[in-house]
């Protein structure tokens, strides 16, 4: 799963970050429709690598998880679950006939009640944690840079640069500020919160 | 999905624009049959590129969909839930077994209660959002003029004015206004109507 | 579809023709079984090339169509409207699994309550409508003749006598007039009627 | 279906026949066990070419097809109303998928209230009528032996002697009565009844 | 179906043979459970030929079918019922997916009301009468010796000899009587009967 | 099936004997779990010779079987009819579609109400009784050896020697006592017995 | 099933040890999502080696074997019976079609009502039983250090070293105390625990 555009994940004890490059391919895209950051709830966000119809199935499924969560048990869905539910799913798609595995893998990225975390998963239906983690185009370099930068306790602010950059890292050429997408989930509001491009041209 | 006679859509905050090349095969086919533009409800349409009987199946689909939808809520559909619809089913026919995929791509433009819109869906079952798009036969030398020569806020006029002349690009030799197919679902009027060929005559 | 004996479909003003070269392939052929051109209901008629078997099929559930019309809506049925319940089958033939496709195209003509029609169905599930169209054995030199010859408003008798010289033409050495079967529904009394031998042979 | 030794069957005006070599591997086979012609109804028999096993489905369903019908309409089934049931049954297995086809050609004859009929099934569940045909091993010569012989009118004598000489032309070397079996369903009767090998010795 | 050890059936009018070579792999196995003779009810045995497995699944069958026989109708059933039943399932087993066709050949000995019969099933669901038959490795041979040979009328023990020297025949090297095993169904008693190593002995 | 280490069953009037070479690969293999010999029943036991997974399938129900007999018939149940019961399942799983046949051979050793058996099964689903038979790696030579020593009616202390015997035989290099596991179901008891290491040593 | 870091499981009279190399493929992995030791129950644990999102599936349903075992019988499940409940469910994934099998090993750590037991499940279905026992990437190796150091009776610390010092040498490279996960089922507790890093470098 290393096509798609490179999307990057950090956690900070401040909150959590999404980033994503979604350079359209051509400049009449409507980039209202083509987003690789998505919402499952309001603490929980994910970047999607792979195919967007497949990634939109196990979206829509993650949803419905986090409403009958909170139906039911009257708290937010905790970040894990999600992952466990979603990873499931995908794993059955692995193992019976008839079907074919999803083609996409995901950053998962959210703060629930026990603390921020950073999710992914993969087609094979496993999950994973990560301080910090590049999925998609050129995610080894991303990654890379991630290991030899990131630094324990990072500040949210160091968490929304080092995520850019290791966006514009795994991205080739010059981005416009308006082509990185940078979603927060930080630790006291636990609300996600997209940045708007001036402000992400700030943090560049 | 680049066979099939070229289709156009173009969006103008005063309308939005399909346009279709509909010569048929021969001189004696009843044009009346032969259509790439198809009206799903009073607002919104779709022109087609590929097999035109599984695109029925679609449509067929679609219009069901935007009729439930005023009949359970009173209003007419958004064109996102619509795409969102049709997608979800054509991507459930790439993932599960003992059918083939969808050999179809559609252009969605519709007017909703929000603004006007104009989509694609393929055969993978995603979709996205489009200023101005071609789909079907040389289509990469019409999304070339198109972005060459769309200017956003364009007229509703221009928007027609381009979407033809999109057209004719991708079509190999001269055409008569006849076989240029237009439709326009005005912002205002929310309403879909087709051009007569001596309208189509005069944007030529 | 290009096996089988041609079958020509001519549209008039005056009426819809169908016409086949029923050639047995045995002098000992009992032709009473041996036909390309079927009847649906009183207003509609088939010609069919290919699998007479698949063929069968569909004559069948076409039949049923009309009559099940006929019942609840107290009118008969539209010529469109049958066309399209047979080809959402056929198009459903070649896209579920456990089933192989419809080996057979068919010539629909009929009068019903709005006009004379002519339409073709193909096993792919699209049907088409024209002025005037062969299928089957050398359909290319039929239609080819057809687009030559064919002048819009002509009458039934020149509809008829079209409509056999494309027969004969697509058909190799001279033909008995009582090998080449013709179909007539006038658009006056909307009720098919098969032409004797004496007929045809006048019309040759 | 060539394989499997040659029937033949005759229409006249005074009945239909059905002939058979029915010459078994062996002279120790026990012949009540080696039938190639049966009987569906009191008016209507069969001859086949092809699997027996196979063969035997279709005459257990013809023959419960023939009974359903005498007691719902309180009278005998129709030859062609047989052969469509049957052959119905045939497409199904050339069309739909977990079966194979029925390995099997019939010849029909039977006298019913319209007139004697001799109908042809194949494995791809199309039917045909002649006055005259062979099947099975040898019918190429079988059936040009008949075109160049038969007589539309020819009496009841004529044709039994006529299916006797086709069969004769299609069994390679010399034929003992005995091995060549004829039934005969007189048009007068409407019954059908199976020549003793005297009779037959008589007709060579 | 030309595997396994040679089993030989004669017919007479006194009454039905079955012969086998039921020579064991090794000494030390226990005949008991080697068995090629098996009764479907007191007067109907039957001889295999293939894999004894698959015979196991149409031997119970056919044993309840004698059973439900009796119960339902207060008579034994006949021989041709029960080979057609048989022969159903196996020619079943052939045209439809999921299942392979049973691996084994019949001889079906028996005498019911109607009189003393010998008939063979063979894997594609057909079955024929013989007056003498033989199955397994070198079944040409002896059946050449049984076409031979056979003399019709013959006593009830001349089958017996007959039946054992055909065994002998298609066996190679010489035979201890104890391993030729004959059951008999004379058509007095209609009740199958197998003779004992000395009684074979004497007919060798 | 002859891979997996040797087993062997040897028939004495006086009892029936299981053995098996249960030298497990490693030496800290705990030996409770690596059994080729399993029990049934108080009187019915049964040493495995392939895919030990495979077996345990089998042996549950087998064990199930006897229970349900216990219960229903209020006395134990025969080996005869367990062997049929589990070969009929092992018959299945060759000739149904979407599952593989077992890969497992078994050696089912009993003393019933009629008297001691030894029976095998095998993947095709077949059963056969034997006086003595090894299954398992090397099993001719085990088979040869129990061919030539095997003397009808040999007391249970010589078939237990023999049966030790052609264990060794089967088995490359010396095999300590403690590796030779030995069941006994004498035919006074009926009670299946597994020796201990000390007692299978004085057997050597 | 050699894949994957090593896992190695040791008996002691005194308790039972699990240990697994959990080196992350990055240092920013989340070490809390990285197991390769789970817990089924107060009493029993496990280390995967294989497939993890496979792993999950079986980890699943032993859990709930756990809980519905303590529910019906008011006591802790036996490790026998969760060995054998996960592996039935494991057979039937390699015999019946429509999945795949389960590409995950276990090793099954655990003190029961009976004592303390090392069990290992594989792909095919088997479960074995070990004193000592490695899966994963050089288990050979690792199986060849514990079958030469392994001494019945060790003590649980003696255990607890031999278990580090086998995954160790399975390992390349030196390896941190904090990535070398250990947990004991001590016999006198029977409560799986996890020990520290701390603890862990003792041992080391």
């Amino acid at each position: 799963m290393k096509r798609g555009a490179p999307i990057v994940g950090v956690y900070s004890p401040e909150g959590v970050v999404l980033a994503a490059n979604e350079t359209p391919e051509s400049r009449l895209e409507d980039t209202t429709y083509y987003r690789k950051i998505f919402q499952f709830d309001e603490h929980i966000g994910a970047a999607i690598a792979g195919l967007s119809s497949d990634a939109r199935v196990l979206i829509d499924q993650g949803r419905v998880y986090c409403q009958s969560n909170k139906l039911l048990y009257d708290e937010p869905a905790d970040v894990d679950g999600l992952a466990d539910t979603l990873s499931d799913r995908i794993q059955q798609y692995t193992q019976h006939g008839g079907v074919r595995p999803f083609g996409v893998s995901m950053l998962i990225a959210g703060v629930d009640s026990i603390s921020g975390k950073l999710l992914t998963t993969d087609p094979s239906g496993s999950y994973k944690g990560y301080m910090a983690r590049a999925l998609g185009r050129n995610a080894e370099q991303a990654n890379q840079l991630l290991e030899d930068k990131y630094v324990e306790g990072l500040s949210l602010d160091d968490a929304i640069k080092l995520a850019i950059e290791a966006v514009k890292h795994a991205s080739s050429g010059d981005l416009e500020p308006d082509v990185i997408k940078v979603a927060v989930i930080p630790t006291e509001t636990k609300v996600m919160k997209r940045l708007s491009s001036d402000v992400v041209a700030k943090y560049m």
